[in-house]
Parts: C-alpha cells; structure tokens; sequence
C-alpha cells in the first residue's frame, strides 16, 4: 500500500543552540506525520473523535543519525509494524531531503481506547478500522 | 502587597540556533509566572476550576531587553495593572539573575468566564476573588 | 504587491487543555509565516546568512479573537507595516480557514543587524535589501 | 550515590487537548532533570562547556504509565545506567508526586564528544570526569 510521505520545513524555533533540531521536537514530528497518515488511509481525527475512540500513546522512541536544521526539508515514511486489533505499533523514518541522510528512526506504540480509557476491540466493535488496519499492517499479525 | 517572585533557570530546549531563549518561550513563562501568582495571592487552579470559571487569554506583548541564555537564573514579577471586575491585565518584569540585566517586560490581559466563556462579573458572583485582584491591583480602578 | 499566504493545519500537541491552540503557540505561527513571507519575496534564512545579518525580534504581540482547534486549517497573511531602513514590524493576520473566523492579529518589530548585533544601514550595506523591504512595506516610509 | 531528585509542577501550556501533559514534554523533562542531575554530581553545563565538551543524544525512549496533569508536583530519579568511558545512558523514573503513580520510565543514550563531534575517550583526556561516571554508574561497567 503506497502514501504520500508527510512533508515539511523544519523550523527555526525547533531549533536549539547547536544549531539542530532539538530532539525532542522528533517527538513532535512523528506524531504530525502519524495524524497525517491516518488521514491519508482514511482515518482521519473527525472520524476517530465521531466513533468515540482514543489513540493513546504508550510508548516512544527516536534513534537520532544525521541532525535537521534550520528550513531543512524532511520526509516522514511511517508503517504500521505491528496490530493485534487493539494495540498496534508504527515505524517512522525520518529523512532530510536537504542533504540526503537519514535524520532519524522512530517507533511508537498505541491502543484503540473508548472515552473512558478502556481498550477497545476492533474487530468486533469497528470493523471496517480494523480492517484498514490489517491492510496498512506490514507484518500481518492478527488477533 | 509583596510577594515572593517566581523564579527559574533556562532549560536547554528552550534555546534556539542564536544561542538564546526563543523569543516564544517569554509568552510560556509569564503564563508560569502567572499561574504562580495567581497561587500565591490565593487563587490556585483549582480553586478557579471549582468555582466554575476560565481565564482565557485575550491578548499578549513583550518587549525584549537582554536575551536570556542557557541556565540563566531569571526572576518574573508580576503586578496587576488593571482590574475592573471581570477583565484584568498583568504587567511582567523578567530579570536575568545571572546578568542582573532586564530581560523583558511584558503584559497580558484576561477575563474571568464561566465555563460556556461567558463573561462573570466577580463582584456579584464570586466577591471574594473580587477582593483578592482589588487588593493586589495597583491602579485601584473598580467597577 | 501579492503573495500567497502560509497556511498549515494546526498539530495536537499545539492544544491544551482547553481543547484550543495553546496562545504562545501563535507567536511560533507568526516566525513561521514571516520566514515563509522572506522567502516568498525574496529573503530566505539562507541570503540573509550569506550576507551576514541577523534579524532579532525586539517586540511582538498577539489578540486572541476566535481560537484554532486541533486541525483546523489556517493561514497567515503578512504585511510590513513600518520600514525606516533598519527597523521594520511587520503585522500577521491569522484566519481560521476551516471555521471562515479571524483568529488573530499580531504584530512584531525587527531590527537587521550585523553577527555583533549592531544594527546595519540597508540603504547603504544591502541596496538590494532595502529595495525589497520598500517595495513590501505597506506605509511607505523610507529613511 | 544520594542525590535530591528533580522536582516541579506540571505548566498550563504543557497540557494538550486530552488533558493531559503531552507526551513529547516528556522528553523535555528528561533533558531539565538529567541537566539538575550532571549540575549535582559535579557537572554543570558551564564545566563540560569549558572543557570543550558536548553531549549529543543518540537516542531517547519513554514508557508512559499515567499521566501528568496540570500543575501535579512530579519527581524525576535520574541514575546512569552504562558507561563506558565515552557513551552512557541514563535511566529515568517519573513519578507524580500528586498522585503517588509512576508517570513514567525513561532512558536515553549519550556520548561525550569535542565540538567537531568526535568521541572523546574521557579516562585519558578528562580523568576527573570520568571518576564522576564511574562512581555515579550503577552496572559498574568500564572501558
């Protein structure tokens, strides 16, 4: 299944004093290519927020290689790695289309929760995300 | 009326690529500063959302001084400057401790709202908040 | 003179509590747009380092009108206000394009100075320059 | 090795629309305890920079527990969990000192370099320093 990666310039406030994008702004970044991505299969945030559903995070990590700065272009490649139908996982690749490298590597992961913070059974409960899901899902896993 | 000002050390991430706090970050810490205020004259958050009422933000400046760099102490003091029994303004003094130089000085204004974000007047609804800012409002314009 | 304003959605982690983009987000939005508006006329980051200046932000202020909400989509319309050959302001009209609201007006003032910061003379440093910011600055004064 | 945990209040502008800190800020405390940490062992930010030191992040990762709300109190334990005489990491406990929960576990790998960021074997060119890392290291692991 193809997308469109998420793009964009980084921004002189994402900067810190040696000149590169603070780290913690990957944080950021990950998250705005993730809300573009599910947009882009068809989840976009009116449709989650309408069937009453949460996406908490409940983990991150970022592996930083070469550093963005200031108006460097990037691109954010994500994939959902794991699904279980309640509990998923993404990759994220973050390259610097200004200088060609690698910027960083990140990975998140999430459960479907109703309003309440109780997990949500996909398959059962909101069939056509789970299977949207299982479509975009790089590895296969099923409940 | 004295109270003790709020004080802090610049963090790392709050720096851009000059070296120096973003100029973003001055908005962040009046709102600090103000919340501590607000704390310290008797009016923590919680009693705000008790009651019932918001404080939104209507408008902001500041005017920027001497820069604040990395791990510089600063003070904020803040005084009410104007109060007329639902809006309110707040004047901010931030002093680089480190460099004993003025760092900015900036202002806000607010008015207190009941959760719908309509306009309340504390001199009816609510005397003793209505109190608290003539007590500590330095002009002394009421209703 | 026409240019086609910056727009972006606004990102979740730009909310806060009230549901709404947090105010001190706005002053990030408004160094956004005008980056974007130098470089639409002729200045990007990368010209005004390659000659050696700087543009640091000696005042800015916001009015909060109506509040941006997770994804709405708005844009940024920037006009140089006032231009003396060294300082300028420019002002930041910020419209709600999914709600057709104004969200705010900003403004801020600038001053072009060399890597020591001293402020530099454009008419007689960087003609072509201060031809731009002439040209862009909507009140005509010049030095 | 004692030391006195990092302690503040969670900021009004570190909330996002759930209600919640958001996630991202997470990182940003990491980077504020882990700097009041290197300052208590005998590191200030001022001596590594006088020694021509910097300290790049290699990599970043946060477990989110429960969250942090506005103004909770909140704790960060920091304890260096691998040093090997250049790269370390660090370990991260975020508890919310309003609630009695662990908020969240943290880890983040290091290296120490000079600033054209090459790796810098510090028993050698910093023997003080590295005497700090190894007694404040818990695995106890050596070059």
């Amino acid at each position: 299944m193809e997308y469109t990666p998420y793009k964009r310039h980084a921004y002189y406030y994402e900067t810190d004093k040696m000149g590169i994008v603070h780290h913690s702004n990957y944080v950021r970044i990950l998250e705005e290519s993730r809300v573009d991505f599910l947009t882009k299969v068809g989840l976009p945030f009116t449709v989650i927020e309408d069937r009453g559903l949460m996406i908490p995070v409940l983990s991150v990590s970022v592996e930083y290689k070469y550093p963005l700065r200031f108006d460097d272009e990037f691109e954010v490649i994500c994939e959902i790695e794991k699904f279980n139908g309640c509990k998923f996982s993404v990759k994220y690749t973050v390259n610097n289309l200004t200088t060609g490298k690698l910027s960083a590597v990140g990975h998140s992961s999430h459960c479907f929760t109703d309003e309440q913070l109780i997990p949500v059974r996909l398959k059962k409960k909101q069939p056509d995300i789970y299977e949207i899901f299982k479509c975009y899902c790089t590895d296969g896993k099923e409940e």
